[in-house]
C-alpha cells in the first residue's frame, strides 16, 4: 500500500520504569496515531534524567519520522526537564510565549480559586510553564501546563503534559492540527471480528485475496480475532478492503464487520428489543457482571447476577438442586443449565446466562482438567449449554469464559 | 544511597505500537528489575523492522547498562528478526547451539503430540530457534523458543520470547543467574501501605527522617498509598528503613508494614478464623466479587455475591425492603445497610459487605453527585456504613469503591 507516514513517541517519567505506574499514555497515543493512518515505529520510555531524555529524543529524530510526540515532564518541579532538553537538542532558545503565559495565568487563577489559595503565591512558579522553545505553536492546556507543536525539518514535534486526563483532553486539538497541515494522511480504518477459530486459521483466508493497498493487522485475544484494515481513502483501496471483508465473512465465523464488539452487539440488541439478561457465575466470580456493568446505562438491560462461588451458595442463593450438584458435580452441563434457568427465573429476566468451570491452578483432574468450562444460556426458546476447554492460567481462563458466555448470548439473540 | 546498577529494556513487536495489544512484558520486567535492585533507565518499543530494532539496540548499549533485556521476535515467522539483529549489532556469528537444539526438539515433540501433528513436518522450521549468537548461555524454553544470555563488555544481554506467559515462566531463571553472577545487587525491598490520606500528606511525614541510604518511591492508587524502600543489604541502610517505617506508622494510617495488600490481610484473617464473607454489589457490579475470586482458594472464605444492579434486583434477589428504597433511594446509608445485612443472612456468611453509589457519567444530582458512594459491612457485632465521595471517571469510582469496601471489612476484622 501507499507507505504510511511514520510516527514515534517519547514518554518521560521514572515512575513508568519501576513498576509504580503502568503506562497509559503510550498505549493511548500509539492506538490513536495508528487509527489516524500513521505507522508507529518506535516508542521510548526515559527516566527523569537529562541524559536519558536527550538520548531518546536524538534517536527518535534520527529516524526522520513525520511526527514525534513527547509527553511528560512539563510541570514545575525539579524533575520536569522536558522543555529544557527539547530546546537544547533542537538548538532553540526558550522564550516566554505571550499566548501560553495568558493561558497559564488564567488556569492558575481558576485552580487557585477552587482550592481557596492566593494565586500570587504560586504565579512565579507556574509562569515557568509558559517558557517554550522559539517557533512553537501553543496547544491550550487542560490542566495547568500548555503543550506545543514545532516543525523541525521533516518532523512535526508535539510536546504534551503527562497527566493522562490532560493529555487525552488536549489530543483532539493536536490531531486536528496534524490533519489541517496535511501531516496526517486521509485514511480509513475498518475492523472485522471473528469468534471460534485460531489465528492460524485466519492467515490462509487472507492469502487468496489482494491487499496491496490495505495494511492488515491480525490480533488474537481471548479466543476472539480482530482483523484491522487501514488504507488511504481512495476507491481502489476501498474495493480491496471490501473484498477482504467478503472473503473473511465467507470463510470464517465473522460476527462483526463494522468494528462493533460483542459487548456492543449484545447491548444494542437487548436494548432495541426491550429484553433483559441476568447472570449466575461460578468460575468467573463476578467478572461477567462486571463486564456488563462496565457500560454506562447497562441497567436498561442487565438486571443483576448471583455469584455462587462456593457450592453452598449454588444451593442457598440460587436454588440449584442438591441432587444435580451431587450427581454431576459443580462443573457440569447439568449444573450450568440449572444455574442459567434459575438465574432467569429468580430475576424475571428474558435471558439467564451461567458460567461454571475450573479456572485453576488447582482443582483439576484427569476427567475434569483445569480449563474445562461450561457456559449456558436460558431464554424464551429454551436453554443452550456449551462445553469448552480453555488454555492459559487462571486469569486467562476466567477472562475467556466471560467472552464465551457473551458469544453464547449473542448467538441466542441472533434473529 | 549507593547508586543502583542500571537496566534497560527493548521490546519488539508492531502489535505493541498500533493499539492492537497493550504492553504487559515491559511493565512486568521493569517492576521486577526495580524490585531486584536495578534502576530501569530506558525502555524502547520497536516495530518489527531490522532498522528499528538495530537502532534501539545500539542506543541502549550506548547507555552502558549493567543489564539489557530484549524481548519478542524469537519465533519462526518472517517478522521474527531479533536474533539476527542481535548477532549483527554485537558482531557475533550465529551457530546451532546443541543444548538449545535438544530443548527445541523436546518441546516441539511435546506440543505436536498434544495437537496430534507429525513433529517431522515442523521440525526444520522450529530448529531455527536453536540458532543463537556465539557465546550465549541458553535459558530453557517455557514454550518453543529458548532464551539466551550473553556478556557484551560491561553489559549482560538477556534475550527472551515475547509471549507473556513464556517470558514470565522463564524470568526466575534469569533473575537467579543475574544474582549468582553478581550482576544483581544484594538489595532489600520493603513496602508500607497507607489508606485514607492523599500523596500530599505523605511527603511531609518523609521530610523529617533521614533517607540517604534508602531509595524511596511513593505511589498513589485508588486511595491507597504505597511507599516502597529499596536499599543495599547493610545495617546502616536497614536502620534508616526501620526509622522511616516507624515515622510513617506514627504519622499516618498505615495498615501494612510488611508489603501485604489489603486483599492478603483480609484473606489470611478470614481463613485463620474460619470465617466467611459474602457481598451485595450495586455500583461495583461484580468487581468486588471478582477481586475476591481472583485469588486461588478464595472459596474457603468467600461464599458468593448478589449483584443487584437494577433496583428490581435489590428487591427480588436480595429482599431489600421496598420502603427503604422508596424513602431513601438506592444510593443511601439505609440501602447499603440493608444490602449488607441481607447478603449476610441469605448466605449464612460471617460478614456481609455491600456497595452502592453513583459511578457516572450520568445519574448524579446536586444532592447526590457522581462519585457518592456508600459501603457497608454487617458482622456478628453489628453493621457499619461509610459514606464517601470519590474522584475520577466511572472506572476509577468503581475500582476505588471496591478498595473502600475491602478496607471496611479489614477494619471490621481488626482484633
Amino acid at each position: 500500500m501507499t507507505r504510511l507516514p511514520e510516527a514515534v513517541i517519547l514518554l518521560t517519567g521514572s515512575e513508568l520504569l519501576d513498576g509504580r505506574v503502568r503506562d497509559r499514555n503510550g498505549y493511548f497515543l500509539s492506538a490513536s496515531l495508528a487509527e489516524h493512518g500513521f505507522r508507529v515505529a518506535t516508542e521510548i520510555f526515559a527516566g527523569d534524567d537529562e541524559r536519558l531524555i536527550a538520548a531518546g529524543l536524538k534517536q527518535l529524530l534520527d529516524l526522520h519520522p513525520a511526527v514525534l510526540v513527547v509527553c511528560g515532564g512539563l510541570g514545575t518541579t525539579h524533575d520536569d526537564l522536558t522543555t529544557a532538553v527539547v530546546a537544547v537538542v533542537l538548538g532553540r532558545r526558550l522564550w516566554q510565549d505571550p499566548d501560553a503565559l495568558r493561558m497559564v495565568e488564567e488556569r492558575t487563577r481558576a485552580v487557585c480559586e477552587r482550592r481557596g489559595v492566593d494565586p500570587e503565591t504560586v504565579m512565579t512558579q507556574t509562569h515557568q510553564q509558559a517558557l517554550l522553545p522559539a517557533g512553537s505553536r501553543v496547544v491550550p492546556p487542560a490542566g495547568l501546563a500548555p503543550g506545543y507543536i514545532l516543525s523541525e525539518r521533516e518532523t512535526t514535534v508535539v510536546v504534551l503534559p503527562g497527566v493522562p486526563t490532560e493529555l487525552e483532553a488536549m489530543w483532539p486539538d493536536v490531531i486536528a492540527e496534524l490533519a489541517a497541515s496535511g501531516v496526517a494522511p486521509k485514511t480509513q480504518r475498518r475492523v472485522v471480528r471473528i469468534y471460534g477459530v485460531g489465528e492460524m486459521q485466519v492467515v490462509p483466508a487472507l492469502e487468496g485475496v489482494a491487499h496491496e493497498r490495505v495494511e492488515i493487522g491480525v490480533t488474537a485475544q481471548l479466543g476472539e480475532i480482530a482483523v484491522s484494515m487501514t488504507y488511504v481513502d481512495e476507491p481502489e483501496a476501498l474495493g480491496e478492503a471490501d473484498a477482504i471483508v467478503a472473503k473473511l465473512a465467507a470463510d470464517l465465523p465473522v460476527f462483526s464487520t463494522d468494528g462493533r464488539s460483542v459487548d456492543e452487539i449484545v447491548a444494542e440488541t437487548l436494548r432495541s428489543r426491550a429484553q433483559t439478561v441476568s447472570a449466575a457465575e461460578s468460575c468467573t466470580g463476578g467478572l461477567l457482571a462486571a463486564r456488563f456493568t462496565d457500560r454506562p446505562g447497562s441497567s436498561d438491560y442487565f438486571v443483576g447476577a448471583v455469584v455462587t462461588y462456593a457450592n453452598e451458595a449454588k444451593l442457598r442463593l440460587l436454588g440449584v438442586p442438591a441432587q444435580t450438584l451431587r450427581e454431576h458435580g459443580a462443573v457440569s452441563a447439568e449444573t450450568a443449565t440449572a444455574m442459567a434457568e434459575r438465574a432467569r427465573q429468580a430475576t424475571g429476566a428474558t435471558f439467564g446466562l451461567a458460567t461454571t468451570g475450573i479456572a485453576g491452578p488447582s482443582g483439576g483432574s484427569a476427567d475434569k482438567p483445569v480449563g474445562l468450562v461450561f457456559v449456558s444460556c436460558a431464554g424464551p426458546e429454551g436453554t443452550t449449554v456449551r462445553r469448552t476447554i480453555l488454555p492459559g492460567n487462571r486469569e486467562a481462563v476466567r477472562a475467556a469464559t466471560v467472552t464465551a458466555a457473551l458469544h453464547l448470548l449473542r448467538e441466542s439473540l441472533a434473529p
